[in-house]
C-alpha cells in the first residue's frame, strides 16, 4: 500500500483546505496547533479542533499512530496528527509532556528560533545545545512516543537531541543549506548524523527556504531532494510542506514575534517584505503533489523512491516510533 | 543615617520572624516571594503578602524605592522589598514585565540554576550567556527600575547581563569562590567587573555557600568579606542572608526540582542530606547581624565601613536604581 503524507501544514483551517488536501490525495498531515501558547491556551485550540472533526468528518479524524494512516486510506479521509512548534504548552512541568501526549500531540520542537527552556533556536546567538530540563523532556517523549522535532533548533541542539533521544527524531519542515542557504537550513554533516540515527527531514516548500524563494524550480527542488537522499539515505526523506494557507499576515509577525519583544523582529522576511512569501506556482497548495511526482521521475527516481518521498517514508517512521 | 538591610531572606513568613527582624534593627529585607511559580500563581503569594502587611501593619510595610527604607527607620518597621528567584512569573510575555514591577517586584533573576527563558543557571552543563527574550527583558527591567540578580546564574551568562545591562546589576546572595569554591558561589574575575560597574554582591550565610558549611566561624566569614572588598571596592559588599526560617524540608526540594524532573535532584545536598543544612551559631537569624558587627570589627574595619556593609551600601545601591 502507499500512502501520501504532508508532515507539515499550518493553514487557516477551514473545510477548503481539507477539501484540497483530500483532492491531492493525502492521507496525513501533521498539523502545527502550537506556536506560542501555553497549556490553557492549548485547551482552546483543541477545542476548535474537535469542531473541525465534528464539522467535517468525512474528510479528517484525529490521527494517533500509524495505524490511522491505514485507516485513513482506506477510508477516503486525512489523518490528522497534532504538533507543536514550540515546547511552552509543558510550560516547565515535566508532568505535561504526557498529559498533552495524551491530547493527541505526537511531534514537539524542542524549541522555536529563540532559546526555550529545553534547547537553543537556530535565532540565538549562542547554542547551549540541551538543557538539563530538555534531558529529562526527551526521555518522557522517549517514553510515550512523542516524536522530537528539531525543525528550528540551533545545529549543537539538534546534534544533542539526536545523542539523547531513544528514538529517531525528525526535522519536519526544513531544506538543506548545501542548495540554499538559511538559518533554518541544515548543514550536510547534521543531515548525515540525522539519517544514521534514523530520523528523518522533510523538506520544506515555504519559499524563504528555498533557492530562488518564490522563483524556486521544481527541478532545482527535486535535484536538492536527490542530493539529500544521497547524504541521508533514500527512506529517510519526505516532505513537510510549512503551508500556511490562507494565513494572514499577522500571523507571520507572531509567529516571529510572539509576546518575547517590543521591537518588531522580521526573522526570515525584510521591513519591505514582512508577510507571507507568495508560494512557487507549482506548489501552490498541496495539490502540487501531484507536480513532485513528475518532478521526481525527471530526475531519476523510480517509483517506489517517489513513493517513499511522498508519503511511506513518513509512514514508516511513523511505524517505527 | 545608617540602616540595616538583609538583602536575601526566604522564611516561613510569621510575625514572629517579623519580630525578629525588627529586634535586628533591620530597615529593610529583600524577600524572595517566587521560585517557579507563574504569573497566576504569583498573584495568589501577593495576595497572601497583603494579609501579612494587614497583620502585621506595626512592623511591616511593602517597600517601593529607597524612601521607604528611611520611613522605616523613622517609624521602627521594616521595608519589605519583594524578589523573584526565577522569571518564572514573567512566562515569555514583555508586558509581564512591567505587571509585576507596578506588584512591587524590585529583584528578579534571570535563571535559577537551570536554564530559563532568558539565561542560563548555575546548575547547566553549557552556558549560553543571555539569550534574544534575554536582551529585550533587561532592557525593560532598566526602564522601569527592576535589579537584574545573578545569584543563580552561570559565569557568562552573568558576564553577558553587565554589559548589557545599562544599570548596575545585583548578586544578592552568593559568595566568593576564592573562599569555598561552590557552583553558586563566584570567580574573582566576575566579581572585579561586577564592582566596577557599580554592582553589589550580597554575601550568603546559607552554609552550602560557606567554608566548612555549618561550622564556618565568624573569623573566616568576617577575613572573607575583607578580602572581597578588596576586590569589589569597599561599598560594593552588602548582606543577603539566604536565610530560610522554619522552612520545612519540602520546600529545599521544591527548590531544587520544581516540576522539571521525574526523578530526584539533590542540589547543593546530598542523598544522605537532603534537608536544609544547620546554620552557624553565630547568625541563626538576623540578630547575628551583631555578631557580624563585632566580627567586623575584629578584622579591622571602621565603623563606616561596618555600616556599610550591614547596610549603607544596599541602601546606596536602591538609592542609584
Amino acid at each position: 500500500m502507499n500512502f501520501k503524507i504532508d508532515n507539515l501544514q499550518y493553514c487557516n483551517w477551514t473545510r477548503k483546505i481539507f477539501e484540497i488536501n483530500r483532492e491531492a490525495g493525502l492521507d496525513a498531515i501533521h498539523v502545527t496547533i502550537v506556536y506560542h501558547e501555553d497549556f490553557d491556551e492549548l485547551q482552546k485550540i483543541i477545542n476548535s479542533w474537535n469542531i473541525h472533526f465534528k464539522d467535517n468528518k468525512d474528510l479528517i479524524f484525529l490521527g494517533k499512530n500509524f495505524k490511522d494512516i491505514e485507516r485513513a486510506k482506506k477510508e477516503n479521509k486525512t489523518a490528522i496528527f497534532f504538533g507543536f512548534q514550540n515546547c511552552s504548552p509543558i510550560e516547565d512541568n515535566i508532568d505535561l509532556v504526557e498529559k498533552v501526549y495524551n491530547q493527541g500531540c505526537r511531534f514537539m520542537q524542542l524549541t522555536y528560533n529563540n532559546q526555550s527552556l529545553l534547547a537553543s533556536g537556530c535565532y540565538e546567538k549562542k547554542d547551549s545545545g540541551v538543557t538539563n530540563f530538555g534531558r529529562e523532556v526527551i526521555k518522557e517523549m522517549n517514553r510515550l512516543g512523542l516524536v522530537v522535532d528539531m525543525s528550528h533548533s540551533a545545529e549543537q541542539s539538534t546534534f544533542d537531541a539526536i545523542e539523547i533521544s531513544e528514538k529517531p527524531i525528525a526535522i519536519t519542515h526544513a531544506n538543506p543549506n548545501f542548495w540554499y542557504s538559511a538559518k533554518r537550513n541544515k548543514s550536510n554533516e547534521l543531515l548525515k548524523v540525522l539519517g544514521e540515527s534514523g530520523g528523518m527531514l522533510g523538506v520544506s516548500l515555504y519559499p524563504h527556504h528555498l533557492k530562488n524563494g518564490s522563483e524556486c524550480t521544481l527541478e532545482s527542488f527535486c535535484e536538492m531532494i536527490a542530493r539529500t537522499t544521497e547524504i541521508m539515505g533514500i527512506d529517510k526523506v519526505g516532505i513537510g510542506s510549512d503551508l500556511c494557507l490562507d494565513q494572514p499576515d499577522k500571523i507571520v509577525e507572531w509567529m516571529r514575534n510572539g509576546t518575547w519583544s517590543k521591537s518588531k523582529n522580521y526573522g526570515e522576511g525584510t521591513k519591505n517584505n514582512p508577510g507571507f512569501p507568495k508560494q512557487p506556482k507549482w506548489f501552490l497548495d498541496a495539490r502540487g503533489f501531484k507536480n513532485l511526482e513528475t518532478g521526481l521521475k525527471k530526475v531519476g527516481f523510480s517509483e517506489a523512491e517517489i513513493n517513499g518521498i511522498l508519503g511511506n517514508n513518513w509512514y514508516n517512521f511513523y511505524k517505527r516510533i
